[in-house]
């Protein structure tokens, strides 16, 4: 049987997403803590033994060492049945993995960062451009949403399980109250949370 | 035969890795000119009817119409021989081009773009920040690129077209003398630019 583990930390919304796919899939798996605040994955010896890119999440699946949390949930819907694409979703679902990781994860993270953890706090026009940016890219799903009940379709695929990385960490981490600001989201996130093993990040990577 | 047709701007390096793809694979296409700068693709109208991301490239290939450029690279990697990839190669491939998506092109991109063409000009502070995001990004693919002759072994695929996106326009654009400050990369763009049909960006969209 394969053994899972996962490079992670609990406040990395890019860790959340593979392990919500682990969780949900009902596989077990064994968490990997990484000093990400005291610079681990800073540190030579770990980009050259672990990620070069200096990122969590890494997951180890049967000595492969996968990085990037697009591509550990692309090759988790190669090897699960109830993640695995139809030859009709994929392209749809390629299309807004890369959204995520230009424009909807990627500010959304960086913004909760500067606003919550950066130290020294950020200047004040930082805030605002990042601010900006994320509204930008919320705005853009929220309207998809209007009229979809998942990310691709009628279902729950790698798509939606990327794009809720950071979305359930508490509002003041945030800067937004998701559920109040934008509603097409509110729903989304509660479809998603209905699904079996689901968990919020703080108590999954726990 | 299929007709292409890409919705694009020259300025655009998104727009630039579709193009260079379609140039290198020798394959004839249409230019659509998009008139970002006055607002089009923030017009309601074009986001209903061209695409809901409100970003360029699209390409139109038999009457389908794809968006984001690392989805349109993928597909077309499936539809011709030279770029197509090998079993080995895939999830390497995908690896990087979530990275160009989320760190690289992603901060080189928003980088020159404040720096160059963004009004009224960005605060200090906001160009120190994308700068230092955009010099973290360029050390890790730096060094990458000191052992590896292209981003995935020893030829050329899609990942490379995706990361090349900016690197070609003008170092004033940029902020950076690419050649100069990063050697690895700057030996990686020359052997790019080997590739029979390849032309810079302003050449190829002009």
């Amino acid at each position: 049987m394969t053994t899972y583990k996962l490079h992670c930390f609990k406040e990395s919304g890019n860790s959340y997403k593979v392990a919500l796919a682990l969780a949900t899939l009902g596989v077990a798996w064994e968490k990997v803590n990484v000093d990400y605040f005291d610079g681990q994955t800073r540190q030579p010896s770990w980009r050259v033994q672990t990620n070069e890119m200096g990122e969590v999440p890494v997951l180890e699946a049967d000595g492969r060492r996968l990085t990037q949390s697009g591509a550990i949930l692309l090759d988790l819907a190669e090897r699960f049945d109830a993640l695995r694409l139809a030859e009709g979703e994929r392209s749809e679902v390629l299309r807004w993995l890369l959204f995520d990781n230009h424009k909807f994860t990627a500010n959304i993270a960086s913004y909760r960062w500067l606003r919550t953890f950066a130290k020294p706090a950020p200047h004040e026009a930082v805030l605002a451009y990042m601010r900006q940016r994320t509204v930008a890219a919320l705005e853009i799903v929220d309207r998809h949403l209007s009229t979809s009940r998942f990310i691709v379709g009628d279902r729950l695929t790698v798509a939606d399980l990327s794009m809720v990385g950071y979305v359930y960490y508490p509002s003041e981490e945030l800067g937004f109250d998701l559920r109040a600001e934008y509603p097409g989201i509110g729903a989304w996130m509660d479809r998603v949370a209905e699904t079996p093993g689901w968990k919020p990040p703080y108590q999954l990577l726990a």
